[in-house]
Formats: C-alpha cells, sequence, structure tokens
C-alpha cells in the first residue's frame, strides 16, 4: 500500500478497542448528545449494527472484527475445543445485520481465515488481525485522501453526501479522508453538505466532524443540490462506498445516484472515495448488489418528530447504485481509477 | 377557457372569504393539527404569505386578492377620497412578501386594473373581482386537470414533488388536479410523493391532502425518487410551477430541476401543470426570475428539533429552474405545450 506522509488528524474515534472492549460512539444522538457505549456481547454488537449506533460501511467492517474477537473470547471460554463451532451462529446474525455494505462480510471473512490457526487462546492472534485491520483502514483511508485531494487540485469548493468520515471508517474518513487532504493542502475553501434524509447523516454527523476540525461547512437540503452545482460554488462531488461491484457500478447511500445524474448535467466531477475492501468482484454488476430497506419510520418522521399524517406509508431503500459510467474517479489506497470498468478496477488487484 | 365536466371534489379549502373577513387554513401546522386563522388587516395577510401560513403561487396569488379587499376597505373607512393613494404602501408590502411566484404580482395587478374604475366604496367591485380570480383558478384547475390526466393516460404509477393541490391553489390543484384526474378516470393505480425538505410539503400537506380523498399515497425522501425511477413504479413525474417564463423555463419549489434531470436519465416523463397567470412574458428565461433565499432555521431544523450542531452554517434557496429543454409537457386551461419553447408560449395568449 502506498503510504501517506500526511499528518493531519482526525479528533473523532467512532470504534475503539478499550480494556477488553469494544467502545462505540453512538451516532444515534449525535451531535446533540455525545456519549459512548460498550459491548462484550457479540449480538449486542449486531444489535447495534442493525439500529446503526455505528454505521458507514469500513466502520461496521471494523466493528464487526472486534465483534467476532468478542464472540471468540465468550465462546472458547464456554468450551475451549468447540468454540469455532459455537461461534458459527453469532457470525451468521452479525454478517446479516446489514446486507449492502460489503466491508462486514469481508471483514468476517478475513478474520475467519485465522480459525484454523489458533491453537488454545484465540483472543491474541484475532485481536492482533482486528487491530490490524483497523490500522489497515486508517492508512489506507490516509492514503487515499491524499491521492484524492491531488485529483482535485487547486479550486473552490466539494460536495459531499452522507457521512464518509471518520465516523464512518477507522478514521480520517474516505470521501471526508479526501475532503481533509484537500483542506489541509489549502486546494479547497469551503465544504457544502447534503443533509441527507432519512437519517440525516450530512446534518447530524459530517457537519459536526468536520466543525471539529474547524473545517469551513455549509448544509444544504437535499432539494438543493442542483441549484448549488448550477452556481457554481463547487467543482466536485465526493461521496463514500458501501460497495463497489467489478464492473464500477457503486452502491452508496440513497440519494447519491440522482447527485451523480445531476452533477453529470452540471458538469460537475463526481468522485467515489473507497478502501479496496469495498470492491466486490463476485458482484458482477450493481444490479445485484442487495438493497437495504429500512422502517418506514425513519421517512414518516424525523428524529422524535412524526412529520406524517397516521396511517401514512412510506418506502424507504436506505442505498441506491450510480452507474460507473457516471463516476469521474474511483479513489483507493491502491490507486485512482478515471471512468471506471472491469478491466481498470480488476487491474487494481493484479501485483 | 376550456370547461372541464369533471364533477370529483376535494374536500381541502385554504383560502375562503367568510364573513368579511379572509380565512387561511394555517399550513404550518398540518397534518398535526387543522387550524383556520382569519384576517381583516392586509399587513398581517403579508407576514401571513411572508411566514407560509398560505404557500403555493395560485393560493398566494388569490390571497392576495382578498388582502387588496381588505386594505381597501381599511383605507376607504379612514379617507373616502384618498384610499387609492393610503392602500399603495400596503400593495407594495403585500407584492414583497414572497418574490419567486409571479401569481402575487399578478393577482394585485388584476385588482389594480379596476381601482381608477371605483367611484365611493371599493368592496363590491373589488370583492367580486377577488372571487372572479378564485373561482377562475379553480376552474383553470379542474380543466387543466383534465388536460394532464388525458396526457398522462393509463398507466401504472406518478410522482410529485412539494405541494401543488388544493392548498396550493383556490381548490382541486394544479399537480394534483392532475393526479386527481387522473385517479378519478381509474388513470393511475398509486401516487408517490417527495417529502420536500426543507419545509415538508410533500410530507406533511401532499400525503394528507391526498389521503383526505382516499387516492393511495407512498411518502418517500427526496433522494429516493432515482431508485424509484428506476424500479418502474413510475411513469411521469408531475409538479406544479411558480412562474414559468417565456422561453418554458419554469421556477419551482428546489429540488424540482434534479428531479427533471433525473427523470431524464431515467426515460421517466416531466410534466408542470401551472394556470396561465403563472406564466410570465416578461422573464425571457429562467435566469432572470428571482430565487427566493429563506431563513437558514428552515435547514438546520425539522418541525421543531434542531437537527444540526450549534453554530452551523447553512444555505436554503427556496426554488430553482428546471430548463424547459428537460419538460415534456406544460399543461395550462388554455392547452398542452408539448416540449415548451418560447414560439409555443407565447401561442397560448394568441386568440
Amino acid at each position: 500500500m502506498i503510504q501517506s506522509t500526511n499528518t493531519f488528524d482526525s479528533s473523532v474515534k467512532a470504534v475503539e478497542w478499550s480494556n477488553g472492549r469494544l467502545r462505540l460512539l453512538d451516532q444515534r444522538v449525535l451531535p446533540a448528545v455525545v456519549r459512548y457505549l460498550e459491548f462484550d456481547d457479540v449480538n449486542q454488537v449486531a444489535d447495534a449494527i442493525r439500529s446503526m449506533v455505528v454505521r458507514g460501511a469500513p466502520a461496521i467492517g471494523i466493528t464487526a472484527a472486534y465483534a467476532v474477537v468478542l464472540a471468540a473470547m465468550a465462546a472458547h471460554k464456554k468450551d475451549p475445543h468447540l468454540w469455532q463451532e459455537i461461534i458459527q451462529p453469532d457470525l451468521e446474525r452479525l454478517i446479516k445485520a446489514r446486507p449492502t455494505a460489503v466491508n462486514l462480510a469481508w471483514a468476517i471473512g478475513e478474520m475467519q481465515k485465522l480459525f484454523s490457526g489458533c491453537d488454545g487462546d484465540p483472543e491474541p492472534a484475532l485481536l492482533a488481525r482486528a487491530k490490524e485491520i483497523h490500522e489497515q483502514d486508517i492508512r489506507a483511508n490516509r492514503t487515499l485522501g491524499d491521492l484524492g485531494s491531488e485529483v482535485i487540485g487547486k479550486t473552490q469548493g466539494v460536495l459531499t453526501h452522507c457521512n464518509a468520515g471518520a465516523l464512518a471508517t477507522g478514521g480520517y474518513g474516505t470521501a471526508l479522508g479526501v475532503i481533509r487532504s484537500s483542506w489541509s493542502k489549502g486546494y479547497i475553501k469551503q465544504v457544502y453538505v447534503n443533509e441527507t434524509r432519512p437519517w440525516l447523516q450530512g446534518a447530524r454527523l459530517t457537519t459536526w466532524e468536520l466543525m471539529q476540525d474547524q473545517i469551513p461547512v455549509t448544509l444544504i437540503t437535499d432539494n438543493a443540490a442542483s441549484l448549488l452545482m448550477k452556481s457554481g460554488r463547487v467543482q466536485w462531488v465526493v461521496v463514500g462506498a458501501d460497495r463497489i461491484a467489478a464492473n464500477g457500478d457503486v452502491a452508496n447511500k440513497i440519494g447519491t445516484c440522482q447527485l451523480a445524474i445531476t452533477a453529470k448535467h452540471h458538469r460537475v466531477r463526481f468522485m467515489v472515495a473507497a478502501p479496496t475492501s469495498t470492491i466486490d468482484l463476485h458482484m458482477p454488476s450493481g444490479d445485484e448488489i442487495p438493497i437495504e430497506e429500512r422502517p418506514e419510520n425513519e421517512v414518516l418522521g424525523c428524529l422524535e418528530n412524526k412529520i406524517a399524517p397516521e396511517n401514512c406509508t412510506a418506502w424507504n431503500p436506505a442505498f441506491d447504485v450510480t452507474p460507473g459510467a457516471l463516476i469521474d474517479a474511483i479513489v483507493t489506497e491502491s490507486g485512482v481509477i478515471n471512468r471506471p470498468d472491469e478491466k481498470k478496477i480488476r487491474a487494481l488487484f493484479t501485483p
């Protein structure tokens, strides 16, 4: 992996291993409340992923890796010989917590590779690997952040959607990693963020995260993106990804696809920033990526308020797929792919 | 004007003249609270328009016409000879209440045409004209609703944005007039509505209005429109307009332009439904239409909840302009314009 020399740090830690337990920043209550929750039970971690205590594809992957450590510790305590069997239902529950992001399955798969080599207490080896996955993600973010900032170069402003920041990753961020690098180099003057209904990751998390680091951020509704682009305030849209198919189609937060379509119309460029762990070569195109549908009440309300009439019906798909043809650049820690296609994506994995 | 034979009625009345006063349904608190406010002071009506007690271009126009009656009644009481002079500052304040919708200025202009012919008490003549403007709007809606439904024909579903319904007009609605007509003829099976942040006209008003009339409606976030179109659930997007320029560019609720861009991408057709009073032949293109910017707090919060961090900055343009080239049909009470351009729009006004 290319090493980053960027030392600009983020103060935000969404996932941490602390005194033998997993500590998660509760993203459901930000920015009003900054609260950490601690976990020692794998099934509670699965619930936390489902209810979005932690969210963001890379952060979910890292959380799952630590959750495998918790599961193995408990199972080994129960039966030191059969722990690998005991753990299976836990891992299946964990993998099903959220279907769209591939990083969850990827991280669990990485951890499982070590199982057969574990003699005796599996904790030391598994914990070391989980920490490695975590650190690897931060390094990847720094590297792809640097690479992405050089693609953007010196310009005026960028628009981002959802939260692909330190809160969504091991730290630093993917889309916000690019934005942090661009800002620290003086390449950009202003960041705009879509509020990102229904869960308001943009309004609640991205504004908060950038304000922690004194990066100038202006919040807009998801509806205002077209006028923002037309006004000349932004030259690039930068987003993260939950899963990238082999042909370059990108599953990401609902609303990403119409942002890419709108950017193309206004000749604003469109960047996807993601570690290679988000690329799923088994998925030939975006059409095969499972799209999670979440509860209606996320759409029928906004935070605690009900916004729609009683008995109103809603549809709440959490992700959409942006065709590779609408993407100017996919930026990973292994390199930048301009105008992605299957050949260029497979080449990333060829030494 | 073409007469509609459609008798399907809406039970919703946003604006009414009642016992010498103007009665408005308070749209700020719907659907949780159904509350009517009464006005006998023109400046309070201007405040009500600014604070969106009443909203929607045609409804604002009708409200302004009745407000001119209130202003003239008060001014004539003060001085029966100088009332036309006394009234001028009131009318200027009224016209400035909201800048984007042309119907406000149009209706006030229509009322002013009668001033010179008013001998003695101006109330009877002005009130008769305000009621005529009101009834003309309802007739126009019914007619354009019928015309629009025939353009759509028998299909599956339509998507609408904001509220261009009975609540936004004299009654019946423009976009929702088309949808009411389509539904009553059995042409469509399902209506989808964008929640329409920041003011949530879709979530709060359009759902409520359609549910009053038992028309099946499903609420989505503004972000889900692209996936909805891709899924094949909708064949048309139908919206209203706040001002239509001479070249066919359409100013409408923020988010409309990216909806049109997205519809074009997915080969979903795009209809604007509006009375001819919304067409402003003095505006050569959409670039000259003034776009209202509303307070930041509408974006920083959602109903009573704050959603963004303290001291966060926001940008809140309330409208955007959709280029005529992205519009398949503009439907008015005087006829349907396919693929609008200046020649076709001017032809509407040529007898």
